[in-house]
C-alpha cells in the first residue's frame, strides 16, 4: 500500500509525532495505521493513539433514568449536522426513544441485528406449539413466519409500538418526524441496564 | 437433577402458569428452567419469561452527560441495602466515579478484566522501545513490567488518579467513603459513548 499524504496527516494528528516520523512509521508497516502507532509507541516517540473518526457524525447520546435510578438507558440518535443537532425537534425525538426503551426494553435496533441463532429457537417454538394445538400442515409454515415476525416487533426497537400511540412504530415515529426536522435520523445503539440484573443477558 | 418446590414457584413466578403445569415442564426437561420455559411456550402456556434475578442488588445506574450529549456515561454501581443506595453519600460518590469515567475514558473496571492479548501486545511494544533505548539486559524484565503496570493504572478506572486529587486512586476514593457509607460499594460495570465513534473500539 502507498503511503500518501493523507495516510501521514491522519497519523500526526492522532499522534503529534512530526511529518518524517509518521512517514517512516508507514512506510515500514506497509500502511496499516494500527502497526504505525505501534512503530511509533516502541521508538518512545508516542503514546497509544485513538485513530480520529472519520464519520464523525452529528447527533446526542441521549440519557434517561428511571426509578431513582433502578433502570438506565443511554442510545445514540444520529443526525447529519450540528444545527440540527441541538434542535428543539430533534432532542425531542431522542428523548421520546430514550423513553420508549425504558418502557419496552427491546433487545435490538432493528430486525437484522438479531443473531440468526435467536431467530431459529424462536421458530422451533412457534413450529412446536402450532403442532401442539393441532394446525393443519399446509398452514403451517404461515403460521410460524406470522409468530417469528410478531417476536421481531418485540424485540426490535424499529418495530416496537409506540408507548404514547400504539398505532405507530418507532420507525413510523423517526419518518413523521423527519419531515420537521429536515434530516434522516438514524438509531445508532443503545443501552438498558436495570440495577442487578444479570449482566450476559 | 430432581424438580424442587423452589424450582416450581420461580417458574411459576416467571410465568404466570399453574404449578401442575409448572411441575410437567419441570419434569420433561430435567429441572432446566430455560427449557421449561420453552416447553410451555410450546404447549402456548406461556411468553418469553426472564429470569428473575436471584442477586437483585441494590445502588444505582448512574448517568453522565458531557458536552451537550457529545459524551454520555452510564455506570452501575452497587451496594448492600436500598437505605444506603438512597443516601447522599452513595449517590455523591457514584457521580464522582461517573464524572472520572466522562473525563479519563477508562477501558475496563478492574485489571483483571484486560484481555490477555492486550497485555502481551502492550509487554511487546515496551520491550522493543526498552531494546531501541539500549537499556541494559539486565533490567529489562523490570522496564516492561513497569510499562505494562503504568498501562494498567491508565485504562483501569480502580487504578485511575482520581481527577479531583491525583494523589488517591479512584478504589482509594471508594475505601475512604465506605467508612462513610457504612457498607461495601462496587463498581459493576461501566458504558461511556461519544457521538460518533466506532462502536467496535
Amino acid at each position: 500500500m502507498a503511503v500518501t499524504a493523507e495516510m501521514i496527516k491522519e497519523l500526526r494528528a492522532a499522534t503529534g509525532v512530526g511529518i518524517l516520523d509518521c512517514r517512516k512509521a508507514l512506510e515500514a508497516t506497509g500502511g496499516d495505521y494500527d502497526r504505525a502507532v505501534d512503530y511509533l509507541r516502541e521508538k518512545g516517540l508516542a503514546k497509544a493513539a485513538k485513530r480520529a473518526d472519520r464519520d464523525a457524525s452529528e447527533g446526542v447520546v441521549e440519557l434517561y433514568s428511571h426509578g431513582a435510578g433502578r433502570v438506565g438507558v443511554m442510545v445514540e440518535v444520529n443526525c447529519e449536522t450540528d444545527f440540527v443537532a441541538r434542535s428543539e425537534a430533534f432532542r425531542t425525538l431522542a428523548h421520546e426513544i430514550a423513553l420508549q426503551i425504558a418502557a419496552s426494553a427491546p433487545k435490538y435496533v432493528k430486525a437484522d441485528e438479531i443473531p440468526a441463532a435467536e431467530l431459529e429457537h424462536e421458530a422451533d417454538i412457534a413450529r412446536a406449539r402450532a403442532i401442539e394445538e393441532g394446525k393443519p400442515k399446509n398452514v403451517m409454515a404461515k403460521i410460524v413466519e406470522g409468530r417469528v415476525e410478531k417476536f421481531k416487533d418485540e424485540v426490535c426497537l424499529m418495530r416496537q409500538a409506540y408507548i404514547r400511540d400504539e398505532s405507530l412504530t418507532i420507525e413510523k415515529l423517526i419518518l413523521q418526524n423527519v419531515a420537521a426536522i429536515g434530516e434522516s435520523v438514524i438509531v445508532r445503539r443503545f443501552q438498558r441496564w436495570e440495577l442487578g440484573e444479570g449482566t450476559n443477558q
